[in-house]
């Protein structure tokens, strides 16, 4: 019983067998918050807190938990103060997937496997920068280091993808850096919607009056994304809504937000239904993997949120009405015109879990023999844990076909987190050799071996790629 | 580790005890969708794909997850291209009850135990029409070698259940099918309602004018449906409602649906309240057991189900508002007048299985000393899983006695389908080893044995008899 | 394989060892519902179904779902055959937490550690009541042999407390007994609260005409039991329901209660924000943690409910609209002004734990240094059983530090009911122990002994004395 070491995670003699399989897999990281820019210059790293510390609000969340004080997570301290401050808190977070994702990233990047303990902190900051004063610890070098084949970035629909462009063109970059299509402002209850649509017209040289316009509008840009490798769109919304619109209700929706009227929460309802429906038949046009993460309650915390920004760690996971309703509604009216695109469905909040598995399938049905054209996504975010992650896997099983699971992805801001696949890899590999243990599925490597290849690489590169 | 042997699903040493008590106890099916006709009739089948895949929207629908081709699924395509698409999906279900259940079904009908192969289609659909050659599988020939003692099918109230006065006519015939009350149309949100209560006048030579002429024709069938040997119930919306109403406010909405007028949602949630309040207290008055099948959503996907009708593989799982103050009120209804009839409540969404284990609590007193009046029912169809079944055990014994429990049913349209009583009570079994094994109850056959038997045959035996 | 010894629930090596460092922890209850004058004045216990069944509407309502008659419950049948009633239904409750409980129970206060059998009723009765009949088990002997250091009672704002000032004056007793002020009658819901507010006046010699009235009164009543020792309030509601409100809203619901006119569910909504919230501020001010159980639906069997009375065995757990929503700007609306008390949040419906438990992470920064001054409670009620516990705990460790966790309470009307520490304790080791196994936590007893020690007791000392 040796705690990290490389039987971590796995508890039977069947996961460890299977993780064979698993453990040098590439990795196909389809939906991410990299930045082109750094993968592109490529900059290595000079202290552990700005590589490890900085813009990871999962980390200051658990700080704040932890009762550190402000200053010492998004303030002024000096690094080596939050970096103890840090230390102290994740030594302490049995249980937590942080615990497990701190260990992992020390072992593998740095070599270091020894326990996390608060009194070593000082001992740990000087190694680790003494590590980075080598300067071959650099993004690339992370992504290398995990095998990564593929990263979507996550993409503003306005942006001139410049990086992807030169990262694209630079033959010494072994990996695919894709844009993925992220048009959080084209709905009207984003803050930004009217400047967004100001800018829209702009980019792309049309007058916007109307809703036909919009989607004329955003069409350009998704046209533009797909000629600039973009295989994937994706959006995050609160509650899943749909209500059948007009055209003319849609029109007069956006008159009031242009003209900067207040909007009822039916009119941000209405609008959400018809933006979404539009976009997602011109995904399906275009052969866009169409990504949803559902069900973030945003900036809890209004006095920290303003005074932080977005992204500092005060979201949660919502609760919402007529799931099921709304979303087989949704899927009804894009299957009815057969303009269902290939779609991955992320859910926060993991009490719908078994809804969302089984209700997908509902709408699988399909002419291209395309398996399983919607997924149920991994465990996202705050289910981006071991109990989230075979929850997540469980009911895949029971309400579809796991064989055909596109898999892990990072959703991440850092270069570390790619630890993060590992760290599925074990999970899974424990999860399908507790059923092989258990003689539920047959102890057969001509069944298992591409069953966790599949999972891990093969599922996902495919789905996204034909 | 051998999958699908004597010992599948069986954990540990405790677990293959256990099942010594369960594995050859009769079944006592209360719930099922088969046949009667086909029962006394008892043609054997000729063709697997006749025996396995016709009407079985369970394994369409994990067909299409597969990206199997409709034409393949529910079109005109060969037979042995059907089984051979069939055989590609099913061999991919890691972890899918299907997977579990064809196997064993193969095993006992057939006697094949090898793991199913896609490579192997070809091989299996010639045998299995061998075996079938031989004429002597058909529906009875499957109840016996299942151990089947009582059928209860699922019937229209207007069935005048001749098939059941021929069954028990027949002396050859050593098993009892019984009808149960099966209502659905007696809702006014049902499609075929105004055209179910003229059948319904006619059928019982009365006039159907107000809401009592309804409730007493209804009990004239009751009657009927008593004097052929029912012994049961059943129904199936989608939320549970209870709204308090009065006789006149159901006299007006009665007026509306005869005369053909638009009901309101809420027309339809009173209608509901009022005729299901009124129905449960026939049901008590004529010691039927009453059964409800409450949350699920139907024919969510309106092109495929426009085409191939209902039960066809569309159907999911509902999520629903005040679910606790809804039953809680229409519990309290029937227990203040003291009308509370036997019940059985399933529910297709597993997140309420707590709730409802919780909340059946509150109305168990009865002073005829009936144990668990109301039984939270098993793992209803997409919760008919290895995980479903635990989740509702687990509930059922933490917020009841589940030595009470009256266990498993089919709910099936296949002859081929009881094999889910074996798969349920290997379950049972090893969940129950799993105490014994971490000491959590005592490790002594003289309780053991009762408590296995009970759930397995003798507590659904004495629920629907006393 | 022996139920019930030394090694009961512990399932592991590591469990065991866990274990020992757990079993002989003291006891801080922070939350029980033990009466002050019963500790006071100690009057050893007759009859075991005095001591033992008398109020536990656990029992009652579990020997309903056996079928057992009411007479034989809360009735006038002889002692005698209620234990004969409670023996026969226990004795058949696999799974279910009584079973563990009462043999817990019988094995530590009276020394019998036989498994309970129904046909063994007869010879427990005697050699309980012969035990009973020496006269040495009483309420403060009980308190004792389970080590408790810390009793919180549940008090009524108007409590004179006096039994707590007579227990503070005794310096024979050993032990804390702290009031908790647990206001459910001023919230204008309760069937009390006009007759509340006249008692509140009159008891702080104010007139009450308006709603900064009653704030001022109700902190007369805080200080009150402050100087009594006082270092927690409690409450109870339904939903969490947070809209903001104005004072003169809050001033005219006011009005209308005290004329007796009725009031409607928004007026109930507004005023449960307003004094909520303005009690929070104050026990932020006084310091005392907060407690919330909300989630409970009450009195559900109209016709015994008003039979016997509330806390009967008729209550479970509610479902509530938007959650999310309420819990995010009722926490917020303290953080904004920097007035978030310490607060212990219990759900009853567990579906809601990882929502809960996750919400909390949002508002847990301070800059007192406080760890995790939002406590997610231990498994309430319902959920006070194996999958319950773990279940909290899960969530707990995923979306927090469990290293935080203010652990197990009673929660308990009975002095009988300490053992659910020690089946607290058996399920956390277990708990833990799996992760050791696992290897998913260091096996280094200098991080596992204070961990263990920490949940059992010492995190709660600190988080309600610090």
């Amino acid at each position: 019983m040796t705690f990290n070491d490389m039987d971590f995670m796995l508890t039977t003699a069947s996961a460890k067998h299977l993780y064979s399989f698993a453990k040098d897999m590439s990795i196909y990281d389809f939906h991410c918050h990299l930045d082109p820019q750094a993968i592109f210059e490529d900059k290595p790293y000079h202290n552990i807190v700005d590589l490890w510390l900085a813009g990871d609000h999962y980390k200051w969340r658990l700080m704040r938990t932890n009762g550190i004080a402000e200053d010492l997570i998004t303030g002024e301290a000096p690094k080596s103060e939050k970096f103890r401050a840090w230390i102290e808190t994740v030594s302490r977070a049995f249980g937590n997937p942080l615990y497990h994702w701190s260990h992992l990233e020390l072992k593998t990047v740095f070599g270091i496997d020894e326990v996390i303990k608060a009194e070593n902190w000082k001992s740990l900051y000087d190694r680790l920068n003494n590590i980075l004063a080598g300067g071959v610890i650099s993004p690339r070098s992370l992504l290398r280091l995990a095998k990564v084949k593929f990263v979507g970035t996550t993409d503003h629909p306005l942006d001139d993808l410049v990086w992807h462009e030169k990262i694209a063109a630079d033959e010494t970059i072994d990996m695919v850096v894709a844009p993925t299509f992220r048009p959080d402002e084209v709905f009207v209850a984003h803050a930004n919607f009217a400047n967004f649509i100001d800018r829209l017209a702009i980019k792309t040289g049309r007058t916007i009056t109307g809703f036909a316009d919009v989607v004329a509008a955003m069409e350009d840009r998704i046209a533009y994304f797909v000629a600039h490798g973009c295989q994937a769109s994706d959006i995050s919304f609160g509650a899943v809504q749909y209500l059948a619109t007009e055209p003319e209700q849609l029109d007069e929706i956006l008159t009031k937000a242009l003209a900067g009227q207040p909007l009822t929460e039916e009119d941000k309802a209405y609008w959400q239904s018809g933006i979404y429906l539009a976009l997602c038949k011109l995904y399906h046009q275009y052969g866009l993997v169409t990504q949803v993460h559902f069900g973030a309650v945003r900036n809890s915390h209004s006095r920290l949120s303003g005074q932080l920004g977005p992204d500092s760690g005060f979201d949660s996971m919502g609760d919402q009405i007529d799931l099921a309703d709304h979303l087989n509604r949704f899927l009804d009216a894009l299957a009815s015109s057969d303009q269902l695109p290939k779609m991955v469905w992320y859910t926060l909040n993991p009490s719908y879990n078994v809804l969302l598995a089984n209700t997908l399938a509902n709408f699988q049905a399909n002419s291209a023999g395309q398996r399983s054209q919607l997924q149920f996504g991994a465990g996202w975010w705050f289910n981006d844990t071991k109990t989230g992650m075979i929850d997540q896997m469980t009911h895949y099983a029971e309400q579809g076909l796991l064989a055909n699971f596109i898999g892990m992805l990072t959703d991440s801001r850092s270069f570390m987190s790619f630890q993060r696949h590992d760290y599925f890899r074990r999970i899974l590999c424990s999860f399908i050799g507790d059923w092989v243990e258990a003689e539920e599925i047959p102890n057969d490597d001509d069944l298992l071996k591409p069953f966790i290849e599949g999972i891990c690489y093969h599922n996902a590169q495919l789905f996204f790629n034909n």
